[in-house]
């Protein structure tokens, strides 16, 4: 399949180069991990040390996406590059990405996990062409697993189970979702103890999802579990990367804002670069409806469980 | 070192033979998904999955039991056996381990993971002597990851890493714990939306954990990142196998329930059985205490934010 300037076979390259360079970024990771972990000399003041991880963090941070920049600028002059960087100058996402093929990447995806050394962490690198997020790669080394997807290629855990990771054939959302799913979510580091602010209407809206059916004025969602790994790539909740992944699998991905009209809304797929993310797994067709009916229920059903959120500082 | 009847030598054949078959029962578990992944045919009503997938898991959990305490039975008929099919009783552990080295075993932590096929789900094994859990076994088949312990021996990631995954030395707890902890917590099944029942409770505690310094009457935590993983053992917060590795690598592990005076109440080692555990992570001394000191004052620090819980049902 040919997407704007690119064949196949060209894809197939990129591809392959871009899982290359993922394993080879989470092995610089997971060095610096293990550096961290060895390094017992020479600091004799030890209750320091939570100070010095975020400082040996945001260096490795920095370091990766020099080493991911250096090597897709040599490879591929012609590509844009987009990375934390330009993302940090608080700048909306939406307006970086134009018509030129684009590399969005995230070196570190799960940075407070990685200050822990708590295994939920990743490297991310997405492909984009014309606004769609075709090539996505995401590596977490420390459990040396590898999720990728290449348009028309399909997607892929560790290049050889297929995704999803569900039954074969796909099974429809159920048909009382979100009864029945797992729920991801992120608290976010916006902690303001502000009555109607962002902290409190997403603990609304998680309270909603997982109150037993019946409850909180119809929206008890009384989801099958509530998830929260840390990190936005792993929930496959963010980015380019897993939305490439996501999309290529069967996914659906829209906007966590619900509108106006939840029951009518068109649901659209979510512009990269905005900031909160619905992603809906992979459904094949129940006895009365297609796959995506049964996702598109589900989207509205989650929206008329979740607040707004305003977004208007970066990093929030 | 001699732990009751068992000399170190006793121990060590008996931490190798639950690590082999941890990891042979883990095996199992991922049969069983592989044959649920691969299952297409004969299932006209591919719509009916998850009501299946609840009945083929629950069969899955009972045959790994099967299998586990058939190998311990024939290895060590002396040692008493408890599974999750004395603990779907109702009793509390606390009245089923006496005197005698005794086997704790979860055949299948992350249920509900394991059905959505979610990666973080693992076999249990925890062998118990004179009350203290003194061997712990916990393997993740899909990461293939191995958490292990015995008396005497440390504990241990797959075998080769030393646990805890921190800076040697061991840094000390934060002086402003809980802030730049990770909280781990659980949702749990008790979605009840009664005003001061547990599910309000814990997203009290949850919130108070959360939220920034200074707010909530002086609770706010602004705990560094709040994670859900939906396995109790891999969250490290529950039963046997995880309270021995947790213990022999310098962890502590006590009741999440506060007591009364949350500044002067002794804290003492939760006693297996109980339903609600609270664990500190290993920590090495600060300028001005011990790192025992260091854990009992974030253990303080957590009481004065979390609320009393109540179980009198299971499985809530």
């Amino acid at each position: 399949m040919a997407i704007g300037p690119f064949t196949q076979d060209d894809l197939d390259e990129i591809y392959a180069f871009a899982v290359d360079l993922g394993r080879k970024a989470g092995k610089l990771l997971m060095e610096r991990v293990d550096q961290r972990i060895s390094d017992a000399n020479g600091r004799p003041n030890s209750f320091e040390e939570k100070e010095n991880s975020v400082d040996i963090v945001t260096q490795t941070d920095e370091d990766v996406e020099v080493f991911i920049r250096n090597a897709l600028e040599t490879k591929y002059p012609s590509h844009k590059f987009l990375g934390e960087e330009a993302y940090a100058k608080g700048q909306s996402r939406n307006y970086l990405i134009d018509e030129q093929p684009t590399w969005c990447i995230d070196p570190l995806d799960g940075t407070v996990n990685y200050t822990h050394i708590f295994p939920m962490f990743c490297v991310s690198i997405g492909f984009i062409v014309q606004h769609k997020p075709i090539i996505g790669v995401i590596y977490a080394p420390f459990t040396d697993q590898l999720w990728s997807s290449c348009s028309g290629r399909g997607a892929w855990l560790n290049e050889t189970r297929r995704l999803p990771l569900i039954h074969n054939p796909t099974p429809p959302m159920p048909a009382n979702a979100p009864s029945q799913c797992i729920f991801s979510c992120e608290w976010g580091k916006d902690r303001r103890d502000i009555p109607d602010g962002n902290m409190h209407r997403k603990i609304e809206s998680f309270v909603n999802m997982a109150a037993e059916v019946g409850s909180r004025n119809g929206r008890g969602g009384m989801v099958h579990g509530v998830r929260s790994l840390g990190s936005a790539t792993l929930d496959l909740a963010d980015i380019a990367a897993g939305a490439a992944i996501l999309l290529e699998a069967g996914g659906l991905m829209t906007t966590a804002n619900p509108p106006d009209d939840v029951d009518t809304a068109p649901i659209e797929d979510v512009r990269l670069g905005s900031r909160l993310y619905l992603a809906i797994r992979p459904a094949g067709p129940s006895a009365t409806e297609t796959g995506r009916e049964t996702q598109e229920r589900t989207v509205r059903e989650v929206w008329r469980r979740v607040r707004n959120l305003e977004y208007s500082r970066p990093g929030a």
